[in-house]
């Protein structure tokens, strides 16, 4: 059976059927990041992220930012859970012809983000490989009371995105900043159910805190903010790639955010029970289901 | 410039002037694992190992044992450095004309081996990829009085590997047991100086553990024990893929892991002064200098 048949999630549930995990992790496999138990007061935070030349980046973009994405998907995980990041392993899968000098400066793009963000680049292995392959793993720790899965979204809660959406594959995903500023801001002043970074697209991230979480939600066509390089709605719910957060608050925390959070912060829509299904509110105040569709490995 | 004119480890170094760790940064990279501070009485350990079709495994080979090995060679890295292993996250390159019956059957060599030694794999990533590409990134956890590194062997110490060397290609690379019980084993009863696990050959490998003890050492031609599949000598000295440890010991306590040691630890020879080089003593009692050969990836 090829992947496509059941597609990058539904291989991703076959495989989870072998995993058997002792009492120390806190989530396996399924969140932006898997949880692990780390002192009293504290999570361990894991993910991993591998870039492919040809498929999330290309040969003729500039290597800095190359390396800069690389490193920077794997710490908008990080943010998503409202970690703070620590250490991170870098994996390279080189072609014979890739040059000392490209590799230095992928390098080095990742090397300044690590810098800015406290993160400390601790080890490596290299490979031949057939296509560029970048592989980013890395470790963050998070204060229990401060962890934020997908799966706590409640009827009720008002849905935002920490900044506008679409048209990220024409420039912004190479130099997006991951939230993780945002998100500790978050979690420090409000009460935050559910959180995920926009990586496949709003509608397909939004899908995963609706099933994690077993509601529904409606969003508001007029409120979802569209970034310049956004060339309609449907590349706003599902271009993928911004990197944005993209949470849930109850609507007494709601009216906080909008008054303290600086503008940053837009209201999309809100949480629904699961029976009223995932729903679109247009201009004309029609309601239109919506597919979560978004980018797809496979 | 091209990867071959300053190899694999020529370009570690260049890239190793970028990277600036704060102090809970034990030891960056440059040993099998890195060390960071943990609790009062353990450090961790990170290590990753990217494997790639056509250069670690072929495409004709069980895929059950293509898992197990990419798990298998993290595991021995934890070992190296007398480690338990706790967590791994595992990246996955696709091509996608492979089948999800192939993956399901890395992924279960991989939970095999897991299960079989406590470690628990937590998360992973996808993508598409030309190349089947297996990343695993493992955490591991030592005491730290049982750390063991490469850069401590002193003049004097004996030279021991837990196993005999040669032909691994032919077979072992594919189905070999990562030697953590014996590492344990060893930090429990014996004063280990240096440790490392031999993955590009006895010669390179031991060549590391010279290169950062700032030693010499020679090695007993007739002494070096040869697996059945090991074609010849030079074939135990720089076939690599043994996956064995490779370690040194004082005196004192090389007579009493040879008497407990149930005769799984072969002495090798001994560890001299920088100024006396890295020398094989022939059958014939003459001495002639190795060169670090091992494999290599560019």
């Amino acid at each position: 059976m090829k992947i496509e048949k059941i597609g990058e999630f539904g291989l991703i549930k076959r495989l989870s059927r072998f995993i058997k995990n002792d009492a120390s992790v806190i989530r396996g496999p399924g969140d932006d990041c898997a949880v692990v138990a780390y002192d009293k007061t504290r999570y361990m935070l894991l993910t991993c992220d591998m870039l492919v030349e040809g498929v999330d980046f290309t040969a003729r973009q500039n290597p800095e930012l190359i390396g800069r994405k690389a490193l920077a998907v794997s710490l908008s995980d990080i943010a998503a859970c409202s970690g703070v990041p620590r250490y991170a392993l870098v994996s390279l899968g080189l072609p014979a012809a890739v040059s000392v000098e490209k590799i230095e400066k992928i390098w080095r793009g990742m090397n300044r983000l690590a810098r800015a963000f406290g993160l400390n680049i601790v080890g490596g292995d290299m490979s031949k490989a057939a296509a560029l392959t970048i592989d980013v793993s890395m470790l963050g720790l998070v204060e229990k009371k401060r962890l934020v899965t997908r799966g706590r979204a409640r009827a009720g809660d008002i849905i935002f995105v920490s900044g506008p959406l679409g048209g990220s594959i024409r420039g912004k995903h190479l130099r997006f900043i991951p939230r993780l500023k945002e998100a500790r801001f978050l979690t420090a002043h409000f009460t935050v159910h559910a959180m995920i970074d926009i990586s496949d697209g709003l509608a397909q991230d939004l899908w995963h805190i609706l099933e994690a979480s077993r509601v529904g939600a409606v969003l508001y066509e007029k409120m979802i903010p569209q970034s310049r390089q956004c060339l309609c709605l449907k590349d706003a719910l599902s271009g993928g790639e911004d990197f944005e957060l993209l949470f849930t608050v109850p609507p007494k925390d709601a009216l906080k955010l909008l008054s303290k959070g600086q503008g940053k912060y837009y209201p999309i829509g809100f949480i629904t029970g699961k029976d009223l299904g995932f729903r679109l509110a247009g201009a004309n105040g029609r309601e239109t289901d919506i597919k979560p569709e978004g980018y797809r490995h496979f």
